[in-house]
């Protein structure tokens, strides 16, 4: 049973205006009991109805026997009781007509084992049949800032902090959850709301994102995000972000072999492939993050600054030396530095003879001598209106005396003067400092390079959001030839040539003579190809004569061959598949595959050689139209050998993005059993790409 | 004027009895003033001699109006007045005896300007003709945290803080200087001693690290680096530190082109290529930190935690989460997570059924529930004894009560047990429990990957540590051939094989007859190429023939070479050096150049297209042995297509490494404006390799 909840609204989930919680103990130190705790202490403006079987009273408040005897409506349960009581848990919220439960308790599908796995099903189908909306199980919960509604053990609840957030997180792991929010009030950053997803029985990771950015509340999204259950969704809810211009960032951990390991057993799901998650990400925008540290950075960075119109960067220091730092980093993130007008430079030489006034542009220690240094010169900076975005750093000046206030002024002018313009100071300042430079609109940074990397992430966000599927031509191929069970390499190239992609001068051939006579219509030199759908890696058997220039060449070879091969034991060898020799400017390979995790996936790489050993190819999910395919063709890392070289003319990356995008589309009108389609080499030319062998591989059926 | 000072001790610059100050000022918002005041409130023990021509006391101190006054011996002199009396002053120390200068004064070679330049210059010499070393000028100073000693006008230097710090810092940024020290209050981290440098124009970055190496107070030298003056001193530098077993955590800023403008304008020197850095770095075992927080981090880890063992890493997380994303993590930089035996899982699970014992272990929600289960756990996973380092990441837990104490016990038996392990902990503790901790031979991180990077670090490190030389076999190369004033490809092709390395069979010939009888005395199939000092690249002017199979064919490819050159105005065109076609497994391209800053550099990338379109080459600076070529080879992007691939055997990788090795150490014997010798391409054999080409190039005189 693989249908997805009733209803797609969370609201029930997210905003209930009553709770009750099965299993809820008088003991703080006891699940139930924190639960229960954390759902009570921090203010919810709703009803909190503890069920316990054996107490009148808990945690001072009225218990109820059972859920039935709650006077009330419920609309969320929370569940904390042993994962053999969870079913009848959840009957009684079936009978409660409670609209959706968040399972806390363990012991289900991640261990492993049948017994859990079979209750995880039991208890799901529990609650689709009601109707009823699940959360979990082994999760720890939720929690919604806005109306404290706490639904979680987490002690990290136990306090909620600001509820003024506007940055939305949703986890897989439940302990990262807790962890985040600990970590954010330690860090003055404030969440709207965090859901853990746990082991995604009904609500998986992508229902949540979606709900997120339905909300006009929520200005960011951050995801800790582990495996990936159902890709088509998943896409889905990235491209819902993407054009609702909602940015998400996003940890997505066990890439690695521990990690993947670990991922698997902590969640009781498989890691699609790491490649094809990245070219997931890159296709909608989202931003990666390496670390707590850049997912709250980024986090913080897109909930206070507007995205910048251009990737200029003003960096204006205290410090030579972290000016030269930003610039570098600003630099290998794409960004743009550019150097000032001579006139600029003159003005600010003006003010600070000893000024660095290339951009970055240094004050040196003249700020210390002068304190409204830096806002004269930023002032005079701003007559130049080419810049997307400004790093200030103050170094230790804004310790001293009077500096607090013209760094608060300062900001509230560039605001003013720049209302799209992220303005990110660097410095240690101090809370007070930090909320009048945040509400002037500025954001703040300690380590100078957050800055730079925060402007890079919005600017290339931006640029996201900013595509627009570019063409109207959707490709669609209702013409593609039936194929064999066992489709051979003429097959393959047939289906390619229906495609719309030019193949190479081909054709097949039973019998030496026969092979004669074809390559002869061909035209030498050829290509001589053992053709059964026996033999797929044809070249490690014997089964490829290149570069035959006559008949005679071509009767000899194709009797070597067919001996070879038979002596090794392979029945029918006499059959050949000969095709025109072509010499391009390099060899790529495009691939069309049917993913498990996340369906269609088109692939491209340089080709033989490259692919192999390098493993330098890319990937996208779904169809994609011809600009993301220029976007897939230079992300390769060998990307550069298309272009043109010294006595060599470059690629025509027009026809080669054509037929990238022509394969991405392949799968609508291919049998469902087809699992892909490789094309290796497909040769560039100055002007087109040839397809010169092409394999199709169909399931195996059993 | 290249001699460096005359001492090579900087005790009389870092560790002085007395200072005078000239220049010194009663305002403390000046520049003069400040350096007074950091000078006597941070309690130095040593004598504080302000110099003012005007004033009886300055401070609250006794002044003098002349360094001559001063009844007792100075040590060291801060001179703090304006660039025009700083030649003066420096005259004043020589009479005084002064045994070192701090010159903060700006305005000499860092404008860029000849007036600048000029008087940098002169006072260089003013002071090296009285043995008197120098710091700057254009520099923040310096302050030693042991003895409280300051000399820097920076206001970061106000407060000293903690001096037990055994960090050392040399930055040749001033104003990072100080920075530095704010972050480091910040941050709970503590300097034995920071050095700015600024213009170096005598004392140099290399100078001050080979002095903090010989400090066995030092337990680990940070570096920030704008500009590299002196490339042999700076590579020495590096090798004493690797042989002390001291190591170096630095920052490297000047990469791109902002940052290689900023650099240069402000400290006036030109930055060495960022490739021969990285190749000076990485055969340093040099740390490189990206941002100020990375070299922090990296060298708090370096004063914290021993040298690792073994690359294997025991993860052990509250947060199942946290743990994928640390094995990913360690994963990414070369640890090892490995799994654990059946018997410890099963101890594990023993203590926690529903735990990932997978390593990264994670002991789920379990351990709110009893807080002796962290180190329970623990114990049970040392029984295991192949772990080099361990992470444990507590989340909120440490802010429970009873789990502080129960850390730091667990801290401590653990380094009991493990003295060389590194043990780092991860999570927000408040500053009581980081000191137990730290005070048990723990470190401590908030963000996660941060401890797996730095064991990283620390297991890297020591690697190269322990690199010793892995040959007594020292190339040398009396007997080369002596090169005419333009070298021809036969007389590079002579040079590489008296050098040891194998050359293609060649032969040079004059006219086209000699072409025919040398190409059938070599043997077919042959290269014809134009010989000319004249013509360097070949084949762009049509200088090249390939694939020759016959006499016949060389005559006439020959006679058409030579028409078409003297067409194109080549006069001397009819001589040819002619080669055997030779195929191998691929081509490389070495090569040994004399850089302008760094000396004598070698050079190894993947040939042809790879080096032109893809840059993909790596650098060592000065001789290197074969162990240090093999690394290089490994570093290249494209090293696997090296290795044995589906029907085509691997390179000769150790004839490979020798190849290089050679090149390494050809600066020796040859002269001096040889500036370049090439090989492009290095073919790559099974069994061997062989130079097809080579170009020798001088520095042209005049």
């Amino acid at each position: 049973m693989t249908t997805r909840g009733m209803t797609s609204d969370l609201s029930c989930l997210v905003d209930p205006a009553s709770i009750a919680i099965i299993g809820a103990s008088a003991d703080v130190n006891r699940i139930g009991g924190m639960v229960l705790d954390n759902a009570i202490r921090n203010g919810f403006e709703g009803e909190v109805f503890p069920i316990n079987p054996s107490r009148p009273e808990v945690q001072g408040r009225k218990a109820f026997p059972r859920l039935q005897a709650v006077p009330q409506d419920v609309d969320l349960a929370v569940i904390a009781v042993p994962m053999q009581h969870v079913h009848q848990a959840i009957k009684d919220c079936s009978e409660k007509g409670v609209k959706a439960v968040v399972v806390l308790s363990s012991g289900f599908g991640e261990t492993g084992e049948n017994a859990g796995r079979t209750t995880e099903q039991a208890i799901l189908e529990e609650a689709r049949v009601h109707g009823i909306r699940m959360l979990g199980p082994n999760c720890a919960g939720l929690a919604n800032f806005r109306s404290k509604m706490v639904a979680s053990f987490h002690p990290a609840f136990r306090h909620l902090g600001r509820q003024d957030g506007r940055i939305a997180l949703v986890s897989q792991s439940g302990a990262f959850g807790g962890l985040a929010h600990y970590e954010a009030c330690q860090r003055g950053v404030a969440f709207s709301s965090i859901v853990t997803t746990g082991n995604e029985a009904d609500v998986q990771i992508d229902e949540v994102i979606t709900h997120m950015v339905s909300d006009p509340e929520v200005s960011v999204i951050l995801a800790y995000v582990e495996s990936i259950r159902d890709g088509a969704s998943f896409a889905e809810a990235l491209r819902m972000a993407k054009e609702a211009r909602k940015p998400i960032v996003m940890v997505k951990v066990g890439d690695s072999e521990a990690g993947i390991r670990a991922a698997a057993s902590h969640t009781g799901a498989l890691a699609a492939g790491p490649s094809l998650i990245r070219g997931l990400l890159a296709q909608h925008g989202v931003n990666r993050a390496n670390s707590i540290e850049e997912l709250f950075s980024l986090g913080y960075a897109f909930d206070r600054s507007p995205i910048p119109a251009s990737p200029n960067v003003l960096i204006v220091t205290a410090s030579g030396g972290i000016g030269v730092l930003l610039s570098d980093d600003a630099a290998e993130r794409n960004l743009v530095v550019p150097e000032l007008s001579s006139e600029t430079k003159a003005a600010i030489k003006k003010l600070v003879p000893n000024a660095g006034v290339n951009n970055p542009v240094d004050l040196t220690g003249q700020i210390f001598n002068d304190p409204d240094l830096t806002s004269k010169a930023i002032n005079t900076l701003m007559g130049d209106r080419r810049f997307g975005s400004i790093v200030i750093q103050t170094g230790v000046t804004a310790a001293l005396p009077g500096f607090s206030e013209r760094l608060a002024k300062l900001a509230a002018d560039l605001r003013a003067h720049a209302p799209k313009m992220p303005i990110h100071f660097v410095g240690y300042y101090d809370d007070e400092l930090r909320r009048r430079l945040e509400a002037a609109g500025a954001a703040c940074f300690i380590e100078p390079t957050h800055a730079t990397r925060a402007i890079a992430a919005l600017y290339h966000t931006g640029q996201a959001f900013d595509r627009h599927r570019t063409e109207s031509r959707s490709y669609a191929f209702p013409g593609l030839p039936t194929l064999p069970g066992r489709p051979t390499e003429a097959d393959g190239l047939a289906l390619v040539s229906a495609a719309g992609i030019k193949v190479v001068p081909f054709a097949t051939a039973s019998g030496h003579q026969a092979a004669v006579r074809v390559a002869e219509e061909i035209g030498f030199p050829v290509a001589l190809k053992v053709h059964s759908p026996e033999i797929t890696h044809k070249s490690d058997v014997g089964g490829v004569r290149l570069g035959l220039t006559s008949g005679a060449d071509v009767l000899s070879a194709a009797r070597e061959m067919t001996e070879k091969l038979e002596s090794s034991g392979f029945a029918d060898s006499s059959s050949f598949i000969i095709s025109r020799m072509v010499k391009g400017i390099g060899e790529t390979i495009i691939g069309f595959q049917r993913d498990d995790v996340l369906g269609d996936v088109v692939m491209f790489g340089l080709g033989g050689i490259y692919a192999e050993a390098l493993r330098d190819v890319v990937f996208r999910v779904g169809k994609i139209d011809r600009a993301e395919a220029h976007r897939m063709i230079r992300e390769v890392k060998s990307y550069p050998l298309l272009l043109p070289q010294r006595g060599r003319p470059g690629a025509d990356l027009e026809m080669l993005a054509d037929a990238i995008a022509r394969f991405s589309a392949l799968g609508e009108s291919l049998d469902d059993d087809i699992t892909s389609v490789e094309v290796n080499p497909l040769l560039l030319m100055p002007d087109g790409v040839m397809a010169l062998d092409a394999l199709v591989t169909r399931r195996i059926s059993g």
